[in-house]
């Protein structure tokens, strides 16, 4: 079944190719034109634009944590939304050349590394860590310039085209990323969804999380995940994932109430912005 | 005034040297001898390992978000905590050979270059960014292989001490850095102090955080920051930063009461975690 529209549909993700954002977006999306483009930024702007149909970007990692760009890119954007999650196990190896010296280089893109840090300081105490600009550039560097001495962490698909060697696996286990698909199309409520808001108060006033929280507790909604981040302007914004899509009536009455509660005057159109409501994958749950 | 310990101190902080995290570790222990560590976890064993008095690490940046690897470590390590904060605000420059050419490669530290990213698609947008392990080495790179077509985003006096040019200054304004001190002694209350919570609830059921925030909201204690972060096993951190010192009458009975909530059988001992207090410097506020 074809996902959205029927037309052979432009998607852009967060390149370069060859990553695992490629990888997933080619799962989501096998028969449309994928376009890497990057920093996740231009994804967004691109969807904004109409340049393309959908958007494929990360925005969370079990190690890493939240990607900080794609919330900041969404908030800022008018009428971006996330239509989509799905996450991907993240499967690190380390690929070398097949006549590899000791090793004294990893390199890989600085996210990876991090994921990975356990593994290299057990496994190559002594070797030196160097970041590049994606897992597939690594692994290029080594081929390209015959390095011997060097590692690249990188996905196992990545390492044998380029002909490398594999040399471990699974370097950091039950990896995931979560990723999204972003688009300007309006979702359909399924019985199992979950909708990503953003509350920015524009009243400081001790218990005001606590007060939106209380909207949400009373009636009986879930929270999924929840994150403060400094406005730069003595405020905050609150990032908060809850059960339930936005059309649902329990959610909307919610939602509306909280939009009274810190906007009585209507003054602050950004008070309380929908992030976008999408089939629940349950990504931290599953093994 | 000499900081905690008459002697003179060995201070562990996030290296290489010419950073910002040497900086502010200077700033805070002029007299003391600092010892350059890396990654972040290596600085947080060699304080629990007695081998240092303390450590400093970045632990939050406006534009980045939270320091997952800080955060992480913490929660995993023994008896470590935050006794301090200090921010700095991030000042980044740009620096080039005074022969430069057009500038073709922008070099960094990745998360420099994400702070520092409107700026650069703005001003240099055909040209390629090249994370680095540190903004020094972005600026000792261009220096030592005579890059002319490159610039390093990095601090002024890094630039100024290789004998670089500065090209531009300020390039991400209202750019702020928190660093933590990390230690084992215990903080005494002052009269402006906050407190920094891990909670990890192991019970499952709806409406959870809200009934922990509930404490807190009863007893008046305001709060500064909240994340959740999942724990590879089904379930959630969250990591609270309230107003108040552990000590304090009103925060420490909460906790109390809280811990009596999430662990009624005592089973669970990091059920509540305190990570510290230390005196609030209102970072996000200032200007």
């Amino acid at each position: 079944m074809k996902l959205f529209f029927d037309y052979k549909m432009k998607i852009a993700y967060l390149g370069p190719e060859r990553t695992f954002t490629e990888q997933i977006a080619r799962d989501i999306f096998p028969e449309e034109m994928l376009i890497p483009i990057s920093p996740i930024k231009n994804v967004i702007k691109a969807v904004e634009k109409n340049k393309v149909d959908f958007g494929v970007v990360p925005i969370e990692n079990f190690y890493n944590g939240e990607v900080m760009e794609t919330l900041d890119s969404l908030t800022e954007s008018s009428n971006v939304k996330v239509v989509m999650e799905k996450y991907l196990e993240i499967v690190h190896c380390l690929g070398v050349l097949p006549e590899h010296k000791k090793i004294k280089q990893i390199m890989s893109k600085n996210q990876a590394l991090e994921q990975c840090s356990d593994y290299i300081y057990k496994k190559f105490p002594d070797a030196v860590t160097i970041p590049v600009s994606s897992t597939a550039e690594a692994v290029e560097m080594i081929k390209k310039e015959n390095k011997i001495y060097a590692a690249a962490v990188a996905s196992e698909k990545a390492i044998k085209d380029a002909g490398l060697k594999i040399l471990d696996k699974d370097l950091c286990p039950k990896n995931k990323t979560r990723f999204v698909v972003l688009g300007k199309i309006t979702t359909k409520p399924s019985s199992n969804d979950k909708t990503f808001l953003v509350i920015h108060p524009h009243i400081d006033k001790p218990g005001i999380l606590f007060n939106c929280l209380k909207f949400f507790n009373d009636s009986n909604i879930n929270l999924n995940s929840i994150q403060s981040r400094p406005d730069k302007n003595k405020g905050y914004y609150f990032y908060i994932e809850l059960e339930g899509h936005e059309q649902d009536k329990s959610v909307s009455k919610c939602i509306e109430n909280m939009r009274s509660f810190l906007d009585s005057e209507c003054k602050y159109p950004d008070a309380v912005k929908i992030l976008g409501s999408y089939p629940n994958t349950h990504w931290k749950d599953e093994d």
